[in-house]
């Protein structure tokens, strides 16, 4: 049993971001559904939950210290990250494996005081790691901090979890080119911008790397409230298979 | 009109502590008043909100943003800061004002990405602003980072609010003594330590500060696990006047 779940389908501002009135924003208060917190992943296997990133920051309330298996950090920006600094004060004498990209800063103080987290060295890119539940391939990505994406793989089923990232460097997009990729799960923060973001994807570059990389199915995450409010108008002209995250929302159970 | 509230009565790790399973915190779990999050404070006045620390994460979801008035950080600790890294990104033309004390760092990327937060020239201890509602008095306090407590005062009424720290710094001592403080809100993290703890309080020092000070009422707050359990033993034999805060208590209306 694999099942992969959006925790988060949110960018750094989530939605609603706080003071806006835009209708995107308006209607996520209404709904509480169309809330978007920090962009991160659940894989839940027969041996306890991975999480691919932990800005949520109440994982201590979703999670208890048992079910968590590791931590796999995509980067150190905080809204991937914030909330390990709750979770890292736990007193359990077992640690908390946490994977990471080669990023020697990490986060304000968080490699001085991991408390229970037990960082890992530094993932290498396309090394592939065999967990015993799933294997996982990092792969860079384009942004603004060191950053990796993430190809899991688990009996022929092919997921890749690429954000946060501006384009693909051309060794990650060779590499995918070469895969049959059944879910991409791609950052696409930003509405059609007049010129490329500059560091995330907007609606014509995620349409450029679902065109080269012809996923079977395609997941958008990361999203803005600006990009909500080009959704609720203009979402019919996207690709059928192509669909918009949601928090909780289930992807795929292998 | 000014009330004066506590946000959040937790050290770092909250109570209850992830993975824990004490009496204290198996009690929080089942009782959510006994709960502790972030320790931090809340001034209501008719000017709007002002929060003295902001390590509480929702934040967004308990405030407007028209509430707020400004924040006050003791600190760059994250269990003092790690609120604001949601809240930066609000789009809003208004800034809110945030005071602090003399830190070049900060907290990870707060200062270079502030978004909607004003950084005020830092605090010079002892040199009282006045704000409309009420007047501060910053106030050097004894921590492993630049730490500023503060004095409150309105009409009169005198509130000290003194974390993190562990004892007090000869000046703040001296300056406190010749105050009659209505309220001394104390770090006090631990049970009584047979030597005294490397950066908060424990009973003993915060006996030591209520009987040099002799505050009319005092409040004990940035509680751990650990003291939580050993009140639940030994409350009876502090002094009367002598208080545990609670997230949400009600201290003073001025
Ligand atoms: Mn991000
Ligand atoms: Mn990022
Ligand atoms: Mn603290
Ligand atoms: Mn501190
Ligand atoms: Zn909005
Ligand atoms: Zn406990």
């Amino acid at each position: 049993m694999l099942d992969i779940n959006i925790l988060g389908s949110g960018n750094a501002g989530q939605v609603p971001v706080w003071g806006c009135h835009c209708v995107a924003c308006e209607r996520a208060r209404l709904d509480t559904s169309f809330q978007r917190g920090p962009c991160s992943l659940e894989i839940r296997t027969e041996l306890g939950v991975t999480l691919i990133d932990a800005g949520v920051t109440n994982l201590a309330e979703r999670y208890d210290f048992d079910d968590i298996q590791r931590i796999i950090l995509t980067h150190f920006h905080m809204d991937h990250v914030q909330g390990l600094f709750h979770l890292r004060w736990s007193e359990r004498p077992e640690k908390i494996p946490v994977f990471r990209p080669d990023d020697e800063k990490g986060a304000d103080d968080l490699y001085k005081h991991p408390g229970v987290l037990d960082f890992q060295p530094p993932f290498v890119p396309f090394q592939t790691m065999e967990f015993k539940d799933f294997s996982i391939t990092p792969l860079p990505l384009l942004h603004s901090k060191i950053t990796l994406g993430y190809l899991i793989e688990r009996q022929g089923i092919c997921v890749a979890y690429l954000t946060d990232t501006v384009g693909l460097p051309d060794s990650t997009q060779r590499f995918l080119s070469n895969k049959t990729l059944d879910y991409l799960i791609l950052d696409c923060s930003e509405p059609p911008t007049p010129s490329a973001p500059r560091n995330h994807n907007d609606i014509n570059l995620a349409l450029w790397t679902y065109n080269t990389l012809e996923p079977k199915q395609m997941i958008l995450t990361h999203i803005s409230h600006r990009l909500d409010c080009w959704l609720m108008e203009h979402a019919d002209t996207l690709p059928s298979n192509m669909h918009i995250a949601k928090d909780g929302m289930h992807i795929v159970s292998i």
